[in-house]
Order: structure tokens, then C-alpha cells, then sequence
């Protein structure tokens, strides 16, 4: 049931055999139009590294500590060859596929452990913090703000990367209560079969689901694409075990207490700064009987947010809304054409629809619901008849079939665009609904001017998603021409100018990926400097001596 | 608009004016029936305290203290009268009220500060941590955990009451975002009012809403009657003011970030532990459109938590299920009944049903929805039909109207029965749906014992309410006579033995009440001791002279 590393790209998204691919000539015209799309001619950027050949820091570990270790976690759970450090070395943020795909990677642990119970858990902690070694904790490695690649502390001797993907036991499932029971490192797939053979789901499907693990969601406060029907990991949490240098944390199995601060909120985001997280207590819900999604058309993102909004103010019972502005709905288009077919049928209705006013800055929404079949017939209902007062047209159910098939697909993407020369990044955010549609205009405008000024030119595009009483998350993507001579330099300063005009708009420096080390440098910004203080202070209780994840989150 | 203390009943639950009161003939029946479940002849115990004669400890401030605190706050913001003391002594839990009508206050503040803005309380924060004083924030004052009455840390020369009722702006209403910032003074009908005049509502009702805070909901995790649809404080708040000695915590006004640990949920439920919370966002909805409660008889307590735990896995969207086992469906029955009336039709309805199997062992739940009429209908629909299949008969809608005319009246009762020699106390805590009814089961066993060995004799009776996808709370509460010449004692005895049986039955140590000083006492066993040691160390970086409401909580 593990986590199986190796069958996972090593410099790249998710699986190999899950790669995108296109016809050659599909191929050719995507390469034209989004050549066109961002005013350059894209020069191929292949990545020709071999794993073989990664260029690695040499090993710090001596043989004494690495004996300590093997003694604690088995001889076979302790690696240090150059495959198991390289695979985890980094996440999966545009800058770590940068240095993936040329083979350099700067920094690696120096070993690799892999326990597989809590009690070897604390035995490496114990080791790490005798031989002051950093501990990064690694589950899916999928982290895309650089939360996987360690950093030294001063004084700091070496690292481990500790890999919990042994801890993936099914140690509970109790139907009655609505409650399952896991090792932290079980993976997306393993934790929704056991479910499934009670007829019950998390309902948790992060876009990195396939290869993540409820640890890595849990340390990150995840949230899934059916996040408006579940929750985000924060709501599905009941109760942790959290190994840290000082001993375990251990939250109780209840449904509510109003008994002080709650830890599982302080576990939540702990981004392996505080220590392990060895195994998690989620609720489950009766997996749906039936779910149904389909998109509508809005002739502006203006007129797509004020259904939304309507919609989930007035609790219709969604569990999938994700509106397109103008830019990605058309995106989404060119990557459906078929430039061998004679006559495409999506461009035939839209050039229909553009004769009614839905023209380049129309707004697809994707809108579902799952659950028992009358509810599910009751919110679509709803929804429908909301957005058609908002000006919506129906565009059926086959969008929703191809959201459905192709959920997880997204990111394998961007490795495709990066061997043609083109990057691509996501920001992502969430603004109370006041400051929404500002915040969408002002931080597209900030993203096309740095794209202009960094690299040349590039393309914005955005997406509503997950949404709450209050507003909703805002995923913004970029898509420019990379330069290969200065690719980390380039990105750094996009990254800067789009994360600031992120919080200047009013809105949150992460609504889902987490901080890691890419968004460290504006924690005080969002947090305040006491509250940064206090969460330090609350590390400095679990982890005295620094060892957990140094230079990230805090 | 503030709460006005001086029209709040001082030895006494809320206002004088709403006191329970029957004709003499129902009071001379329900002393009789209540005696006869307790088996024993009530006597009569009544308060014969006033304010002006209650026995204080002699202030301790200096007189140069108490001007550093009128300049802070100003001349008629600084009180250290009898009157002032006495209000902002004690909460109302069973053993406070002992005190005040006995009259005998132990610890009381030296002073009581009522700030009117965040400048004013960083001020008298600096004064209390220069002079080494204890600061209890004060809101409503309506903790029945011990929350308010000061105890002084080691070297601490004295306390102040930090009054926070005249921090009641509202600040900012916003309605396209569904967001509203009040000061944390503002008390339950001031902020439902300011909301309506904007077609909205929190939907927090605790039980204390009307002469509580916003502030002191936060501070203390509070959960209302309707928070199955609005849910509970830490559900609602989106933002918030800390004030500590060490500074402003504050948090942004986001509708979710994935940014590390939630400082909101330090803030909430810290009790006054870390600093003054002197104002809050919070997410509101639009005002209901309709509202219908009713109730339901089922057989017995289990069929009734079966139809309750399938409504609830099922989200059959209803905004109140309150289920009450057999003694307590019993009970209020008898305070329904009016002997002067020849034929009662309740007990006429009860006897006919009697015969159908509805037995002393029967549960009322009370069940509701508000919402869209369409949406309520649907709901209310749904319940009806679940409960029958529980083997539920509907009771109608006369118990609904009973239950929204009296909800917030029950504590009342507590003082007239305390007048009559029988002490009212409640327990609450959440179980896990599996472990639910074997709490039940187990903790009134409880119960009935430490009555039956401290008072010789009591009555137990329990409600569900508040319910989760994966549990419930159970709220218990106990009548027993009391003996004036060890009322604490006998109070203590028992609690700390239904605590006790809480906790092994795999309950919460709180669901709503809070801690305060009367639950600290097991916050180990709650969090264990390394979470405990993190909070503290959060507390230490917030509060290092230690001088925010000591003796309480950690």
C-alpha cells in the first residue's frame, strides 16, 4: 500500500506514465498559440538529466550516527545512495523542477530514513538531536513551496530526510462514529480504498491526491477540490499524534472542546517544523450515492463571482464551484482544439455564444454536487436557476465529465510547457468576497507586468475556487518564456512582485500550498511580529534545539 | 448600548426582572414532585445577602496605582467601590453563587478598569505588569467554569477587573462579504440588532446571550443553540485584536490561509490567559428566512441518538437538534404541568402514547430548521421522516414555539430551586457517536452515586445537542439537595467525580463551558503534558510577568 518513490518522476509531476502527451501536430499548434499568447517564439528547454547523473553535495553523515540509526530503523530503512537523496532533495515548486531538470541540486540530505512505528520516530529524533542533524519530515515530496529541501541550522552537522511513508497503516475505521484512524504517511489512493470498503470517503482530493500523504496534508493544511461539500484538512482533523524531540503530542478523539487553544490547530501547518506527525484521526462521510458537475457560461468573472457568491451565501449545497476568468476559460479552450478536426464543436458553440455577448472575457464555472440523488438534483437545480439570473448559459454536462476525468492531470502540464520553453507558476490566495474582484484585477495586473519586465512577456489567467461564507480562493496562473540562463533569478523576481501585490490587495500569503521556505520572507507580514513570536516561542517548546525542518515556515 | 452590570442580577442569573416565578399552587407541587425524586423533604435555603452588607477583602491598591490607572483610562473608568467589586468578583457557576448569597467573598479585584479603546487597555496592561498586579478580563461574567473570580500569582500584589463592556463599537458592517467587526464588549441582542438593521446574523446563541460578549464567546470557545447551522465561535470568527503585555496579536481578514498554525485558535478559548481580546470579525449570513421547530417522542434515548446521528451523517441541514433522554423529557414535563388544571392535556397526550410504548423511558427531541422556506420545509421534511423510522411520533409544533419563547430562561430556574434547598448543576462534554450512549449510560451512574454519597440523595437527567458528523454533545445535568453547612464542599466532591467519570468515558473535558479555574485541574489529562507545556510556552511569550487572569486555564 506504501508510497512507492521510485515509481513516482524523479524530476517532474506525479508519475511518468501519467506525462502529458499531444499528437505532434495537436503539439505544434499549442506550441504556436501560446507562442502567440506570450509574444515570443518559445525555444525548447528539454530536461536531458539522468538520476544517475545528478550532481549531489557530498554525504556529512559519519558511519557512527548512520549505525545509530540503522540500529534504530532497521538496517534497510536507512539509505544514502545518490537516487534516495536526490528523490528527497526537493518538492515540486517551479524553482526545484529548475534544478532537477539540470541536475544540480545544491542541497540534499544526507540520509534517509524510513521508520516504521512511532517508537523508531522518536528513537530518530533522539539520534538527530544528540548529533544536532536538521529532520525534514517527506511524505509525497509534492510540496511546491519549497518545503522539502533541507537547510542547515548554525551548528548544524547534517540532515536527514525522514521519510514516513512506511507509516501508512489503516490502524482504525469505525463506521458508527464517522471516524478513521491512519499512519500519516498512507497516501491518497490507499486512505480512499480502505473508505471505500466501509462506503465511506475523507472527500479530501488536493490536485496532488495520487501522491501525497494525510501527514503532508495535515502539515500543510491541505484543501481538496471538493473542499465546499468536506472541508479542508482543518475541518476533517479530529485527533494527531505528533512526535517531536521533546515526546508526543496527542490530541483527544472528541468531536468539539472548548478547553483552551486547540492543538490539532497548532499540528495544522506545522510544515514539519514542530515534529513528525505519526498518525492522524479524520472524519469520514457516507461516500455519495450519486454527483453531478457541469459548467454555465458568464458573460464576465464579474457576473461568475456574483453567483457564487449568491450560491454559497445562500448555502446550496455545492460541493464543487470553480469559476474561470475570460484568460483561462479560453486557455482551457485552445487546450481542447483539435486542429485535425474540420470542425471543432466547442469552437462552433462558443463562436454561437459570442453572437449573444459571451465573448473573450466570458467565464466558464464548473458547479457539482455530490451526495444523496435528491440533493444532488436540488442543488444543481439551484445553481442553475441562480446563474441563469446572473446571466449564465449552460454548457452542460460534458465539461464536468472532463473536470471528473482529468482532476489531477493539471500539473503534468507543466512539465510539458517547461520542455518547450515555457514556465509556468501558480499564486494562490483568498480574499474576503469585498476585496475579491479587486484583488483578482490588481494581482493579473501585477503578474503580467512582472512576466513583461522578468522575462518578456506572459500570460495571466485565474480561477474562483473554494469558497466560504466570507469569499473564496484565488488561483492564479502564469505562463512565460523562461530564460534557461537565469531561470531561479527570473522566478524569484516574479515570485516577489506577485506575493506582494497578493497581500497589498488584502488577501492571504497561502490559502492551501503552505510556506515552506518560498514564502518564509512575508510570515511577519501576514502573522504579525508577536504572532510570529508567539509560534516560535510554541517551537521553542517542542524543539529546543532547532533540529525540526530548520528555515522553513517560521 | 453597552451591557449595563447594574441591571444584571449580582447573586443571580441575568436579570432580576426575569426570574423565575410560579403561582404558589405549581411551586407548592413542583417542591413536592421534585422532593420525591430526590427522597427527601426540601428545606427552604433562601438568599438572604444584599450587596450592601457582602463581606470583601480590603482593597489593596495604593493610591498612586489608581491614579496611574485614571490617567490611562480616565477618572469614572477606574471603580473600587463595594458595589463595583462585588459584580466583578465571581461568575455564575453553582459554587460562585453559594458565595454571593451567602454573601462571602474570598478573593475579590482591587479595582475594576473599564477601558474604552485598545490604547486605554495597552496602557492599564503596561500599569498591571509594571506593578506586578493580576488582570482578569471581564465580560458578561457569565462563566459557570471560574472563570472570573481573581487569584493572584506568586508576588503579585493585587487584581484588577478589566471590564470590557464599553469596547461595544460596531465597527464595520459588510455585507457583500459577509463580514462584521464589532468591539469585543458588545454584548448578544446589541449585535444581533446592529446585524438585522442589515439583513443579517451571527446565529450565535449560548445560553448567556443576552447579557454576554463577544469577547467572552471567543475567549472561551462558546457554542450557541443553532450552532448545528451557524456553528460554533471558532466557526465564525474570521479576525481578531489581542491585546497582551507584550504587545497586538492580530490576525487577517481572510476567509481561510494555509499559513502554519491558526492564530485564531490560540486566541480562541484562551480565556483571558493571554491578553484582552479587544475586538473581533466575524463571518454573519443573511437573517432566515423562516424557521420551524418542533418536537418528536421516540421509545427510548438509542432510538432517538440513532435518528439524530442519521440526520446529521446524512446533512439533513437542520439548525437545531436537541434530544432529551427519559429524565429530563420526564422533568420537563412536570414543570409543564399546571395542577390547578383539572385535565392536563399534556399528561391526557402522554398516557395515550404511554400505551403505544412511549414509557417513562421516552426521549423528546426537539428538532428545527431556518433558512429559505423551501430549504426549511425540505429539511423539517426529511427529520420527520427519519425520526419515524426510529420509531419517532411527532409532538407538533407547541414545543418548538415553548422551546424559541423560553430559550434562554432555563438558568433561571437554577436560582428559585437553590432558594428551595435543591442545588442545580450541569456537566457537558462531547463523545464520539461509538462511545456516545455508553457515556451517557455511565456518567448519569455517576452522577446518581456522588449524589446519593454527598447529598444523599439526587436526580440526574441528560440532552444531546450540537452535533458533528463524527458526534455529539452531551449536557447533564444534576439536582440534589443541598446542605448549606458544606455547600462547596459537597459541590466539589461531586464534580470531581463526574469529571472524572467524563473523561474515562472518553469524553471532553469541556464542550462549551470552558475551563476556568474549576476544570484546570484536569487540563493535563485533557491535553496531555507536552501539549500543556506548549501552551504554556505560548503564554510565556505573550505574558512573561505572568499577570493575565492567573490561576486559570493552563
Amino acid at each position: 500500500m506504501s508510497l512507492e518513490r521510485a515509481s513516482l518522476n524523479w524530476k517532474g509531476w506525479g508519475r511518468p506514465e501519467a506525462a502529458a502527451s499531444f499528437s505532434p501536430a495537436r503539439a505544434q499548434w499549442m506550441i504556436e498559440e501560446l507562442g502567440r499568447r506570450l509574444g515570443s517564439v518559445l525555444t525548447p528547454n528539454p530536461s536531458r538529466a539522468e538520476l544517475s547523473e545528478v550532481k549531489l553535495p557530498p554525504p556529512r553523515l559519519s558511519e557512527s550516527i548512520l549505525a545509530r540509526l540503522r540500529g534504530a530503523c532497521g538496517e534497510a530503512a536507512v539509505r544514502t545512495d545518490a537516487a534516495a537523496r536526490v528523490t528527497h532533495a526537493l518538492g515540486r515548486s517551479l524553482p526545484d523542477l529548475f534544478r532537477l531538470r539540470r541536475g544540480e541540486i545544491e542541497s540534499a540530505p544526507d540520509a534517509i530514513v524510513a521508520p516504521a512505528d512511532e517508537a523508531a520516530v522518536v528513537a530518530v529524533l533522539r539520534i538527530a538531536a544528540e548529533c544536532q542533524l536538521a529532520v525534514v519530515p517527506v511524505g509525497g515530496a509534492s510540496s511546491v513551496v519549497g518545503g522539502v529541501e533541507p537547510h542547515l541550522a548554525p551548528g548544524q552537522a547534517g540532515s536527514i530526510a525522514l521519510d514516513t511513508t512506511r507509516l501508512d497503516a489503516v490502524i482504525r475505521i469505525d463506521g458508527q462514529s464517522g471516524l478513521a484512524t491512519f499512519g500519516a504517511g498512507i497516501d491518497g489512493p490507499a486512505l480512499e480504498v480502505a473508505l471505500a470498503g466501509h462506503g465511506l470517503t475523507l472527500g479530501h482530493f488536493p490536485q496532488s491526491f495520487e501522491h501525497s500523504t494525510l501527514g503532508g496534508w495535515v502539515a500543510t493544511r491541505s484543501s481538496g477540490q471538493l473542499s465546499d461539500r468536506y472541508g479542508a484538512i482543518d475541518e476533517l482533523l479530529v485527533a494527531v499524534r505528533l512526535v517531536t524531540p521533546e515526546g508526543v503530542v496527542r490530541t483527544a478523539t472528541v468531536p468539539r472542546s472548548a478547553t483552551g487553544p486547540d492543538l490539532n490547530q497548532l499540528v495544522l501547518g506545522s510544515e514539519g517544523t514542530l515534529g513528525v506527525i505519526v498518525e492522524a484521526t479524520v472524519r469520514v462521510a457516507p461516500a455519495p450515492e450519486s454527483s453531478d458537475e457541469r459548467a454555465i457560461l458568464f458573460r464576465s468573472f464579474h457576473d461568475g463571482v456574483e453567483a457564487v457568491r449568491e450560491l454559497v451565501r445562500g448555502r446550496a449545497g455545492l460541493s464543487l464551484l470553480r469559476l474561470s476568468d475570460g484568460a483561462e476559460t479560453g486557455l482551457s479552450r485552445l487546450q481542447r482544439h483539435d486542429p485535425e478536426k474540420r470542425i471543432d464543436p466547442v469552437d462552433w458553440v462558443f463562436s454561437g455564444l459570442a453572437r449573444l455577448g459571451y465573448r473573450d472575457d466570458s467565464a466558464a464555472l464548473l458547479y457539482g454536487a455530490e451526495g444523496g440523488a435528491g440533493a444532488v438534483r436540488a442543488a444543481v437545480s439551484r445553481a442553475r436557476s441562480v446563474a441563469r439570473a446572473h446571466g449564465g448559459v449552460p454548457l452542460g454536462r460534458s465539461p464536468g465529465r472532463s473536470w471528473r476525468r482529468e482532476r489531477f492531470r493539471t500539473p503534468y502540464l507543466r512539465d510539458w510547457m517547461l520542455d518547450r520553453g515555457v514556465a509556468v507558476d501558480t499564486f494562490e490566495t483568498a480574499f474576503s468576497w469585498g476585496v475579491l474582484e479587486s484583488g483578482h484585477e490588481s494581482v493579473v495586473r501585477v503578474i503580467r507586468d512582472a512576466a513583461e519586465r522578468h522575462s518578456g512577456g506572459g500570460f495571466a489567467m485565474t480561477h474562483l475556487s473554494h469558497s466560504y461564507l466570507d469569499g473564496a480562493c484565488l488561483y492564479f496562473t502564469v505562463l512565460y518564456p523562461v530564460d534557461a540562463s537565469r531561470e531561479v533569478s527570473q522566478w524569484t523576481a516574479i515570485k516577489r512582485d506577485v506575493t506582494d501585490a497578493i497581500l497589498s490587495a488584502g488577501g492571504t500569503l497561502s490559502h492551501h500550498h503552505g510556506v515552506g521556505s518560498d514564502h518564509r520572507p512575508w510570515m511577519e507580514t501576514e502573522k504579525g511580529s508577536l504572532g510570529l513570536a508567539a509560534l516560535r516561542s510554541l517551537k521553542g517548546a517542542l524543539d529546543p534545539a532547532g533540529i525540526m525542518n530548520p528555515g522553513k515556515l517560521l
